[in-house]
Parts: structure tokens; C-alpha cells; sequence
């Protein structure tokens, strides 16, 4: 199945921000956001209700979130790592909470201090904070292709915990391949047999570039029937386990292969680029994005003058 | 189709080294070369028989020909512009001449300073001087996925230029994307454009990652039933018309994908990384390369210390 149009999720002001070296101030990251909600994408990760301790970088997540602009149809998303978090981001209006937990054991452990069967416990109660309201409940399944710790994780766990999430009550789910390594095979797999069982459920793909196969993944998952990917501005984000590696899967880098595919995205591909031109100045340092040094790939160049035919 | 095993070009020595700045010198081009003759790799396009003055990086071609380790299995290919550069190829044993049209001419003009017309007619000359031998001829289709300054390129264009060159006893052909503008969608189409046609040519993919789409790219192409791909140890190469942009495919990160996909490229990961590793003490800068930053996906870590189960 090839689908002829797809949803991008912006997390660079989450998945991004919340790993760089500098803090990048509120008002930053406010003006970042709203030029973002004019670019086109579905939704925008916004910050993530953690504890301050955890994630400095993403200590004003109230400021930012009662701040920025709220266009009409783009999502507002905030990442929760608990229920402490779904309140909080649901007192600043969060239009989708984001919940999180890892497909490995040991990872879970530690990157969030629970075990898949401990975050799910704890779910429960998010989804009954929501009942009633619009707010959509996404969960996020972490190594979802394998840890770092671990290795290898089954199909047969992926499957196992996509049901009771959905069991639940949760609305949505992502598979998020945390550290770089899946590969397009496995992608296809894993997405067609998710897709298979329930082809009705908002399957969002979250890819990092860690290794070079982030958009030969989102091609293999496109193929397989995937219309939500996540992606950050630049390509920001990273791996503590891989220094000096990329990111996430590079938003405009994203938009523009799809652009080129002629599958729609809904995104102004110039006004990306331009929002993406501004992160060496939030950040000091240069973005592994592609497209944002060479241009898209339509750019004409005038031919070598002294050339005759 | 989806087949099981891939056979990759190494083009670094002369894509890559071509272009950088530095002036690589010959015995380390030499040494390189016998570490890549020992990774299991195809074939090495060596070294270039262009005039010094066009590229003065390769003015040491006949030296890299005739002293590098000739290994059994291992193809030692020479790019070739014209029927001069054929001879001194030739007379350094070539296994195999590369040679280069365009498929636009105001690139071929730019580059070559020859339309493909031009250059066509230079081919037959070359042809005949390897009859009788054993040398492979192939010839490299430049802008065959579009051009910089001309944009598009059609397909009707590629398959002419294809069989032009196949009436003149040509016996491998290469399709270039020299500026990296080939979207997934576009490679699929044209790739089996040409193998429905011609199921039996020996069918390259030379893919550019200027834009990021060179491993999405790789792998429509394999899905179209391609087996030979060119990259360049490190991701050396480049674009004159995107400097800072990346060049071409990777080809440890190339190994790495088709290793993870369980498709059998008969590289050793390993001895690939370790000779990518020796790349900047060469060039004097980093590789654009992912998988020898982050290392292989099946790199485990140790858990953290202080978290229970």
C-alpha cells in the first residue's frame, strides 16, 4: 500500500531541545513553536512534563505551553512521563498527551525507572484524568526495534504491548526506534503486522538517523501503509549511547523526500527550511540536516559561463 | 524482486579523493586501496585517467595502477574520459574502464566538455581497443536522474542513451545521480524502465547523498531488482553546487543496511570501518559517515550502574 498523503509530528522542541548542550530560553523556543504551527505539520511536540531534575532543558514547560500560539489544526502535543505530568500538561491544554515506555525491560529501567508492566500500571490512571475531554492519548513505545542494553526485541513483545495499550483506552501508539537500529526489513515487518491486526490505529513511526537508515526506514514504513512520522527540525535529537552520531530523522529532510515522491504532507517545504535556518543560532552549532546546506533538489544552477555548445 | 545479494564498487579513491581539497599522497592512496582489495568489496574504482590539469588530485594514476596489490575477485576499474585516457587505462591493466557521458548537455558540456553525442562517438573508438581482451567496458550515465541546470531528465532520454550505448558493444551501465536529486519513487520507475528492457545488463546504481535520500534511494533500487551499487568508504565525494552538503552514498553505511536486511554484499563490516577510520588522518577532516561514529546496530552497552529491576 502506498499512501498519497502523510502526517509529520515536530519534536525538535521536545526530542530535540531536551538533549542539547545549552538551554535554549523560553522565548526561544516559543517563537520556534509558532513558526512551526505555520509550516504545515500535524503536530508539534511541544515539551515534555518531566521532572526538572530530569530534563533540565525543558524546566518551563507551563511557560511554554500557556504561551504559544494555537493554530487550528495543529496538535499540540506534550510528552508525560506520569500521571503527576498528564496533570500538569493537562492544566496548560495540551491537545494529546504523549505517554512513554520502553519496550526493554532495561531500558525502561533506565531511562524512566520502570518496567514496561510498571509504566503500563500507571496509564490507567492518565487515561481516566482524560476521560471525557477531547485530549488524545498517545503511547510511545521506546526500543521498539531494539536496546541498547538488550539487543534484539520481538515482534511478539511489540504486538504484546500495542494490545494493552489499546486495552487501556489509549488512542494511539508509536514505535519508536530509540537508538538507530532498525533496519527497512524489519520495519516492514513490524509495521505490516502491527497494521494487520489493527488497521484502523493512528501508527505513528519515530525513527533517529543514529546509523544512516532513518529515511530508508520511513520509506520501508510508508511502503508498508505508515501515514504519521515523527521527525525534528534538523535533524536535532540524538543518543546518549552514540556521541557524535545524528539525530532524529530530519524534518525537512523528511517533507522534502516525500515532496519529490508526490506524496503529500501538508508542509510548506520553504518555510521549514527557513524555521530550521534559525536552530545554529538557539543552539550554537551546526544541524546534520541535508537539504537546509544543499537545497532542494529542484534548486537550478546557472551553467559555467565559457561553456558553448 | 528482492534478491540476496549485492555486489558494492568502491569509489572512493576516485570520486572521493577527486574533489578534496588535499592532495592525497600516492603511497597512501596505494595502502588504502590494498586494505579495500582485502574488504571483500567487488571492485575499487582506482583512480581516474583524466588530464592533470582537470583534476590534479589523480595526476598519479599511472603510479596507483601499477603498484597497488592485485587481488583475484577484486575489479581495479579506471574512470576514463576519452580515448587517450582509455590507452594509458589500458596500459596500466585495467580490469575494467568506466567511462562517462552525460545525460544532459549542459552538464556534459560543463564536465566533459562534450554533449552525449559527443561522447558517443568518442566510445566507439574506445571499444575497439579492448576487443580481443578481457577488460570490462562500462559506461556512467552522469545526470541520469536530473540535472542542475537543466532539472528533469527524462527516462525516454536514459533508456536511448542505454541503448546507444549497449549497440556499441558496451557491457555495463551505470545510472548516476551526480547532484543527488533521485527521490525513491523516480529510482524505482527508472530502474525497472531499464531491467524490463534489459533483465540481463550488469546494472549499476551510483547514488549521491547530497540531499539525504541516497540510502532510501539504494534501497528502491534494490527493491527494483538492482545488485551493484557504487559508494565511497567515509561518504567522500561531494557536489561542487552543494558544498557542505554530503557525497556520495557511504559504503559502510551502505554494508551496514544490507547486513541488518540479511542481504549478503560479501564485505567484512569490520575491516570496511577500520579503513573508514583512517580516512580523516588523510583528508584532514571528518567523514560524513554514520556507522563508524555510532557504530554497528548491534553494539550493546552496559546498563547503567544504580538501576534495579
Amino acid at each position: 500500500m502506498n499512501v498519497a498523503t502523510v502526517e509529520i509530528n515536530e519534536v525538535a522542541p521536545r526530542d530535540g531541545f531536551q538533549i542539547e548542550a545549552a538551554f535554549v530560553p523560553t522565548q526561544e523556543k516559543i517563537r520556534l513553536i509558532d513558526a512551526l504551527s505555520r509550516t504545515g505539520v500535524a503536530r508539534i511536540e511541544a515539551t515534555s512534563f518531566t521532572s526538572p531534575r530530569a530534563i533540565p532543558n525543558l524546566h518551563d514547560a507551563e511557560a511554554v505551553m500557556n504561551t504559544i500560539e494555537r493554530l487550528p489544526g495543529v496538535g499540540y502535543v506534550a510528552l508525560v512521563p506520569n500521571e503527576k505530568g498528564a496533570e500538569r500538561a493537562l492544566a496548560c491544554r495540551a491537545d494529546e498527551l504523549n505517554l512513554v515506555l520502553s519496550a526493554s525491560d532495561s531500558h525502561g529501567l533506565a531511562n524512566l525507572r520502570m518496567t514496561a508492566a510498571q509504566s503500563l500500571e500507571g496509564f490507567a490512571n492518565i487515561v481516566s484524568l482524560t476521560r471525557g475531554s477531547d485530549v488524545f492519548v498517545n503511547a510511545a513505545i521506546s526500543t521498539a526495534f531494539g536496546c541498547p542494553f538488550e539487543g534484539s526485541v520481538s515482534t511478539l513483545r511489540v504486538l504484546t504491548l500495542v494490545e494493552r495499550l489499546l486495552a487501556l483506552g489509549i488512542q494511539g501508539v508509536s514505535l519508536c526506534d530509540t537508538t538507530g537500529v532498525a533496519d527497512p526489513r524489519q520495519v516492514a515487518e513490524r509495521c505490516e503486522a502491527v497494521l494487520s491486526r489493527w488497521p484502523w490505529l493512528p501508527l505513528t513511526l519515530h525513527f533517529h538517523d543514529t546509523r544512516g537508515m532513518g529515511l530508508a526506514n520511513a520509506l520501508a514504513a510508508w511502503q508498508s501503509g505508515v501515514t504519521r512520522f515523527d521527525a525534528a527540525l534538523g535533524g536535532l535529537g540524538g543518543c546518549p549511547y552514540a556521541p557524535g552520531a545524528s539525530g532524529n530523522i530530519c524534518s525537512e529532510d523528511l517533507v522534502h523526500l516525500f515532496a519529490r515522491m508526490g506524496v503529500d504532507t501538508g508542509v510548506d517545504l520553504e518555510r521549514l527550511i527557513d524555521a530550521s535556518k534559525t536552530l545554529p543560532g538557539l543552539i550554537g552549532h551546526e544541524t546534520p540536516g541535508q537539504v537546509v546546506k544543499a537545497g532542494p533538489a529542484d534548486r537550478r544552477y546557472p551553467q559555467p559561463a565559457g561553456v558553448g555548445r
